[in-house]
């Protein structure tokens, strides 16, 4: 093949491959009245989806408990995951009411328990302020500067704009990497109640087994509460504030949804990295993920072990083995997905296409000609020291009792500086969090596996090359090999710490950097030494943030003209649309998924044993065929779970999955193991996200947990939709 | 509901349950002829498969390598399995020619290589010799004289003829428990030749983790072919033997099968349970599973733990870590098969109803009324001494020291018996493999493995209730606790015995008794102590399959008085027919297996790392597309795996799956996962056999491996079948 004929066919092809997914899309709000929705098969007015002028669906979605909720009553009643009211329900159970097992139902009002810690955020606004953003940085200023720069004038937005309006939350997200910059403004409402949370064995139904897993059993729903006070403002909880009434609440679609079915997600999605290049992807799929990943199946093994005759221990450790499996399946099956889509070929194809394009016009080249390579140039630096940066990073955060000792050094320091300048953890707008995280962690503690995972870090760390050394670690190497060293340093270490005693640690934080100093701390002396190695890694970090920060701005313009089109910014946190249809796909050669699973699927399932251990109550109902109104229109079975093409990532738990008319039909809690591949890639082959089927809320709330006054609250008429 | 009604509703249920299952079956040959098979489906004369008068396809079948084969060509050429012809690729491998890894290919006769120990086993004759073998009983001897007397008798027949007819090998199998009793006669062909076994990343792909698996890409195929002395009769290997005639070979389709396509298999299916009650099964699914599951569970993540660091121990841990792990796999698919199938619950239902028949006639009454409950109280006894009988077993086969101590204590006194007397183990016709079998555990003996196993046993065998102690184990324990009593054994046995010495082992197999006594071997010592327990628990057995032997036969007497019909014997390895459908399956809620499996199917599964690693070439023929005439109709893709819903089970390994017109169009290797139920119960829902598809192993023959010849020997003409 030609030279010529090469290029023109790698341009094509980029084209195709970028136009082949017409249903992609985490659409900003912005955006939606631009869609054509209505083709796409929306039956109301898109405006009531968005309507800046006026009151639409949007007012109805709130952000709760890391999740997205929905207001589906004029009472304020959420609808949301279990797992996103976890928190509050594991924080409201006693050994005598323990409502993660059981189950929590407020028969009334009066009954409803706090939610202890949540809020409830509504979007009361938004504006652009790229240019004021960017108004704080200039072309002399090297790349450290430029990214500190920026991060200082968000800071100060976000300062000014919580001053101005007293009790509201502000928050800056950056839209294009260094290029764009929208300031949200939202209302927290402090008073959250419990009213509908199902047992665990409903709720969580089929646990980490089934977690990124298609076809899923698992009822996550729960209803919480907003209250307020008398006079309608925020308040802090109090027997005498009153329910919430939203601007606009959403209703539920008792009837649900069928295959091929119109439906659409209103959601907070994370974080997604697709207009990143195939040297980050490469990176994270040669480099950091199978790190991580075997990282973490190591942990999670020794812990088992550890935890495996003493109950107690396997307790403290649950909630961090579950975290590091969650990351753990989540990263395998985007390494599968970057294999089976071929990814990092696709986007090399992509890229060889950007540069042709570049390289044809002298003064694209003069501009542009380098940034592709500059790109390359910082994942190479990032590869290069990716083992000693991977250790680095994990030594903080596996090893509690060096946590501890960093948090002690760091944050004593830091407390002394003015908020504005602090590490943003220890701004006083972040330091309840902090200090409730390392509680957390103090009660957690179990030294043999602290001390196993600490000595494998260390061992690591001494076999790195000797341009990568860490000092403060061959510091402590003074012994015939690395393994006594080590050996030595921990004996004498645990035995004198006393950091893992929560009322001591938090009190040591609460202290001057010279009375600490005085403690003699191992742990805090070792962070003291590891110090320079952190301070000088987090100065690397910025500088190749501010380098790509630049890059990746410029990268976006010049793609911007390549293609002659807008592009939609990757998830941040901030409200998005998406849309699509419920469809089943093949996760496999020979394998059909189909969209909708049923109880049938539930009582396969269940063994008995956690995480299968179904209520016999429910086994009962399914054994009568007790099922109202909400069964399949083809079948006497519940549905349960509801699967659709929709382009979701974390984050966008707990959102309502709505019909053509605008209707409750789903609450979103998971994609399936293939569509871990969205942060990369949307693929209408293996994108599918997740929901629990409203029919299965809505059977659970009234046969399950008798709880029927809910259904007329959400104005679900009996018996008429079936 | 009244009781009279409940008996009909349980009558009617049993009968249909038994009446649900048309296509169930693995028939003797002898009923060939009785099924109307033409209706089903078959195209050719049934005598084409079965003619006593004269040459049918079962002619072409074959045993080999303890599976079963076909002849393909006039020249003596056999298709099996890869996982048949294993053990001979693997005896013919050396450091320098690796077949197992590289694959071997004979390019003509010359270049064949022979596979040693393995015999073509071909069926010369049957006859019923049931009269004969209960001959030997007779009303007034007790149950364990009754089953050593049909023992004795059954080894004598053998014996006569086999002498009668030299070179022959006979064998009688019981048809029916207690009640019939067929003598086969076979030759034997003893030089059999390697002639194509593909590389294990093609003949295993996907190994352990896709063992018992649907969807399979598993290319689990060989060719063999059998010699004989010029002559023609059966000879030892000779370069002067010459390719065997068959009377008959089977011809490939190289067209293969479409979905609902008729095919059957003939095969020697091992062991089926169908005949059994649902007291047996609720032992098996509530005793003895369970326990085998977890106990090989837990021996597999010990020898994991203890090979982790070392490739050698790895390597001696694999093939007993591989056998440990398939009876697990299916042991758990089994039990999941029970559930879902509620078998139990239903066999009790067919009880019921069959013990209701008895109930309502006196004389039926008188004879049989007992019979249910009988047979029940021999599974609660089991029941009772589980436990204690589990480690008795488990303690011969999971410790080898321990069983090298048995083995010679046992062996040196059985030699001294006339062979009839002996255990089976030690008569002249089976010492050799005895002994090839101890060697092949010496070699794989690592001692910290063989120890944890042991003390762990023992452990456990020290908490059985006083009065299921086991003596020689009580005798141990005279230290503080049974943890030190047992160390202080374990520590002076293993320290002391020498028995793990493979030369030393077959040197004192060979000694007298009284020769052996004086070595004092701590092994030998404590099987000399635990002798009597086996005894006894050998005599508790004898009497229990007397017991059942007796009560089966009566109950299948009663059964089809009840039924007004016949039975299909339970497998027990002679020849059967089963035929059905190319046919997918629902495997659980929302999830759909279809039954054709395609070579994208296996790039997809393909990571690289064993056991996804397929060859280069293989990779390269795909991405050219380079599939010949070996496509399937509908996509340019070819196809791998077959899936149908005939009756099969473990021996069926090897067997030819064969099309409306008796040809080849796949090699049946496996089961599905739910298919492992078919030991107890055949379901159209989910027993679902599997095969290599023919035309993946013609493409691999002629793409991947070059061997046109072959395709030529067995006249698949080129690139006219599609």
């Amino acid at each position: 093949m030609q030279r010529r004929s090469l290029v023109l066919l790698l341009a094509l092809s980029a084209c195709l491959l970028i136009a082949a997914a017409p249903d992609e899309g985490m659409y900003p709000i912005s955006e939606i009245l631009k869609l054509d929705l209505r083709a796409k098969g929306l039956k109301i007015d898109p405006k009531e989806i968005y309507n800046p002028e006026g009151v639409s669906l949007i007012d109805g979605i709130v952000q709760v408990g890391g999740c997205t909720g929905s207001f589906v009553s004029a009472q304020g009643l959420i609808l949301t995951n279990h797992h996103c009211a976890y928190g509050a329900t594991q924080a409201a159970s006693t050994t005598e009411h323990d409502y993660i097992k059981n189950g929590f139902l407020a028969r009334n009002g009066g009954e409803e328990i706090p939610a202890k810690g949540y809020t409830v955020r509504i979007t009361d606004s938004y504006r652009d302020v790229s240019a004021e953003v960017l108004s704080a940085v200039n072309d002399t200023m090297d790349l450290a500067e430029r990214s500190k720069a920026i991060e200082m004038k968000i800071k100060a937005i976000v300062a000014a704009t919580e001053e101005e309006q007293p009790g509201k939350r502000a928050e800056v997200s950056e839209m294009f990497i260094g290029k764009s910059y929208v300031l949200f403004v939202y209302t927290n409402l402090k008073d959250v109640r419990l009213v509908y949370v199902p047992p665990r064995s409903i709720g969580e139904f089929g646990g980490e087994e089934d977690n990124w897993v298609w076809p899923r059993h698992t009822g996550d729903f729960s209803f919480l509460r907003a209250y307020v006070a008398p006079d309608g403002s925020p308040a802090e909880y109090s027997p005498s504030n009153v329910p919430y009434s939203p601007r606009k609440f959403l209703k539920v679609a008792p009837q649900g949804a069928n295959e091929e079915d119109f439906v659409f997600i209103l959601g907070y999605p994370g974080s997604t990295f697709r207009h990143r290049t195939s040297h980050y992807l490469a990176f994270e799929k040669e480099v950091r993920m199978p790190f991580v990943a075997d990282w973490n199946a190591w942990q999670i093994a020794t812990m088992q072990e550890l935890g495996k005759h003493d109950r107690s221990v396997a307790l403290k450790h649950a909630s961090r083995s579950k975290s590091l499996a969650n990351v753990m399946k989540n990263y395998r099956g985007k390494l599968q997905g970057l294999r089976r889509l071929e990814l990092v070929e696709k986007k090399r194809l992509e890229e060889q296409a950007l540069q042709n394009y570049i390289d044809g016009d002298p003064v694209r080249q003069k501009t542009y000609g380098s940034v592709l390579a500059e790109i390359d140039k910082v994942y190479q630096e990032m590869r290069s020291q990716a083992e000693r940066e991977l250790i680095l990073t994990n030594l903080q955060s596996s090893s509690t009792m060096l946590r501890f000792g960093n948090a002690i050094y760091e944050g004593t320091q830091e407390l002394q500086k003015p908020d504005l300048e602090r590490q943003s953890a220890y701004m006083e707008r972040n330091l309840n969090a902090t200090k409730q995280s390392l509680k957390q962690a103090a009660q957690n503690y179990y030294e043999p596996t602290d001390r196993t995972f600490l000595r494998e870090l260390l061992l690591r760390a001494a076999q790195l090359p000797e341009d990568q050394k860490i000092p403060a670690v061959a510091a402590l190497l003074k012994e015939s090999t690395p393994e006594k060293s080590i050996e030595k340093f921990l004996n004498s270490a645990y035995a004198k710490s006393k950091l893992y005693e929560e009322a001591f640690l938090l009190e040591t934080l609460a202290q001057k950097p010279e009375q600490v100093a005085k403690l003699k701390d191992p742990f805090v002396e070792f962070a003291r030494t590891l110090h320079p190695t952190y301070k000088a890694l987090r100065e690397t970090q910025r500088r190749r943030d501010g380098a790509l920060n630049k890059l990746y701005a410029q990268l976006a313009d010049i793609k911007q003209l390549f293609m002659a089109t807008d592009f939609i910014p990757d998830a941040n946190r901030t409200l998005r649309l998406t849309f699509g249809r419920v469809r089943g796909y093949r996760p496999a050669d020979a394998v059909y998924y189909h969209p909708v699973t049923t109880l049938k699927g539930v009582i396969e399932k269940t063994t008995g044993a956690e995480p299968f251990d179904t209520p016999q109550k429910l086994v009962e109902l399914y054994h009568a065929k007790d099922f109202g109104q909400f069964k399949l229109p083809q079948a006497n079975e519940v549905p349960v779970a509801l699967l659709y093409n929709l382009d979701t990532t974390g984050g966008n738990s707990g959102s309502a999955v709505l019909n053509a008319n605008g209707e409750i039909v789903g609450v979103n809690f998971d994609r399936a193991f293939e569509a871990t591949i969205n942060d990369y890639a949307w693929s209408e082959d293996y994108s599918r996200s997740i929901a629990v089927d409203i029919r299965y809320v809505l059977w659970v709330t009234q046969k399950f947990a008798g709880a029927q006054y809910l259904l007329d609250e959400m104005n679900v008429r009996s018996g008429v939709e079936n």
